[in-house]
């Protein structure tokens, strides 16, 4: 093990912004403590850290046919970046020249149950699609269907005769296929470019795909969620772009005097009711002068659920951006956190139709 | 494997919603498809499920001297409440039965880095404490640091003198000494209960112990969090009795026509500001007439950022209880994300302590 000196000092760069925050802090010992950071095996290649914690590739020890070993922090946020840094190197390269070529290919699908996938891949193994050559993994995730396939380049074929059947059996519900997520497929559609993978999957053709797309403004209105879908549209870099803001109307005061909801609406279709959603959608809208507004109102629970309105029924609107509305009201399953994240993503669902449905009308 | 028919029939009822959301389903080869969730080992105790899948408590197969299997379904929603119901089963009492008794004890500190709990523990050895019979793991959690330590009851005087050291060197950064979170102390505090664990942390004694504590509401407007905070306070179950709501201010004419942050503030301190923070709180609790108002506005980056006001840059402000004005400013290291996240960690903080004084005076 020997120091590093430039990486120590490196290090210590990182500190210094601590030294401003922490003005009482003794850094001359934080230093110290953080120097064996800097230790490191000898002929070891260096990733820079994200964090404060370098990465390592560590060659065989006698230069000859033993494993290669990478060493990188646990932090995902510095992990993640690290990994795309140590692949670089010339030492991981000539680990990996010997490794065979994997593909990987994401499906997302959006409202059905996890069962029915199961039963395309009954369905595709009846028809004789060889799925032993293609490593599928589906996951429930935050209401969607990941379906995510690894195979060799030699079984190409084979993964397209199943992407065909998921297409064919799922047309309504398949809205990715090529890994892009809902979220990063509403900022593309609000930003005004063309969704990744959109082109390619429902609702569209080479016919209605869209030749002048047009930048959108977003504004919200949130009660059961809390903050929830804001916090979701506003976490890509660059949201600024096209998210104005909007409301978390909790108190149904707030509804009123805040989003303009008529408080006889309240009165007659209580809180949580299509008709609230639609004004609270309208009142984002038209107080905050954007192009689309977005309203979420239900029952999180565990409390305030009744016989009609359960806990997890929950009802959307998107008004905008042309003439358009969209409602919908759905009785989402699980508790407080899962029906709270769930009615995010139907929102974002909603939002992606209405933005999509705007750029048919644009090209015909 | 027997199939266990009252199980299935118990799958099959929590099926039923699933048919009511999705009408074209077809419901008979889901249910074909769940039977296997009910075919369990002969002799095996049944959990009900939390969600579809049930779980199994496997007593050794010759009723002998083997290990006693448990099996949870992997989701933490589903596991964590089984988990709970598994451990009063006979057959689990039976196998803990043998155990040794171990205490968990967690400290949280907030607003010191990692590096400075690492150095106490070196004194508390230096100081002839024995930490080698307690168990101790700190983790830098959302802007936080977590002190967990495990020990057999005979260790108890140790672990007293270990928290008595840290009591003495953090005083002005310990903020829960019974693993309460800063969510629940400001949940608590809204409620005008007293918080879990505070009587005995920073900044209070009996003296100060509050004997009359009222409840709060509070209202938000945030900027570069945008949600994320009014999603953090809403998260706990009954948020509504003390949460109004708030604004997602993200652009600068929202601040102003939505929250009434006088536009020349902006013009002439930057929508960065502690000035505009200052004015978003203000106005957040006058618009909603909540007892408190809480703001954020900051560069969560990548970009915005500059030499002045980096990313990173986050100021914030709470108006209230009474006629008192908290005001900061930091900047937080990290991405976006954590930018983000850790903002409305030391807002929740701002807010503790906005609320602790309020309840200090009312003793007075």
């Amino acid at each position: 093990m020997v120091l590093d000196e430039p990486l120590e000092e490196r290090i210590a760069e990182i500190l210094k912004p601590l030294a401003k925050r922490f003005p009482h802090l003794d850094m001359e010992a934080i230093r110290h403590g953080n120097r064996k950071q800097a230790i490191v095996p000898e002929g070891a290649t260096i990733l820079d850290p994200v964090g404060t914690a370098p990465g390592l590739v560590v060659p065989p020890p006698d230069g000859g046919h033993g494993p290669t070993v990478l060493v990188l922090p646990g932090p995902p946020r510095e992990l993640q970046p690290m990994w795309h840094t140590s692949v670089q190197t010339e030492a991981m390269r000539a680990v990996l020249a010997g490794a065979g070529e994997y593909r990987l290919r994401v499906l997302r699908l959006f409202g059905i149950p996890e069962s029915e996938i199961a039963e395309t891949l009954r369905l595709a193994e009846r028809e004789g699609i060889e799925l032993k050559r293609l490593e599928i993994t589906t996951c429930l995730r935050r209401g969607e269907i990941e379906v995510v396939t690894r195979y060799e380049p030699s079984a190409e074929e084979v993964y397209d005769a199943f992407e065909a059947l998921v297409r064919d059996r799922h047309a309504d519900t398949l809205f990715s296929v090529d890994g892009s997520t809902i979220d990063e497929q509403v900022a593309a559609l609000l930003r005004g470019e063309a969704p990744p993978g959109a082109r390619a999957a429902i609702g569209s053709s080479a016919a209605t795909a869209p030749s002048a797309p047009s930048s959108r403004t977003i504004a919200v209105a949130e009660s059961c969620t809390g903050g929830l879908l804001a916090a979701r549209l506003t976490d890509p870099p660059g949201a600024s772009d096209y998210v104005l803001g909007g409301f978390v109307a909790y108190a149904n005061d707030v509804k009123s005097a805040q989003v303009g909801v008529d408080p006889t609406l309240i009165e007659l279709y209580g809180a949580v009711s299509t008709e609230v959603a639609e004004a609270m959608a309208d009142g984002a809208r038209t107080r905050l002068g954007a192009d689309v507004g977005v309203a979420i109102t239900g029952i999180a629970g565990p409390g305030g659920g009744s016989e009609e309105k359960p806990v997890g029924f929950v009802c959307f609107s998107v008004a905008g951006p042309g003439e358009e509305r969209l409602i919908r009201s759905v009785t989402l399953p699980g508790g407080r956190l899962d029906i709270r994240d769930r009615s995010t993503t139907v929102a974002m669902h909603l939002i992606r139709r209405a933005l999509r449905g705007a750029k048919r009308r644009l090209t015909r």
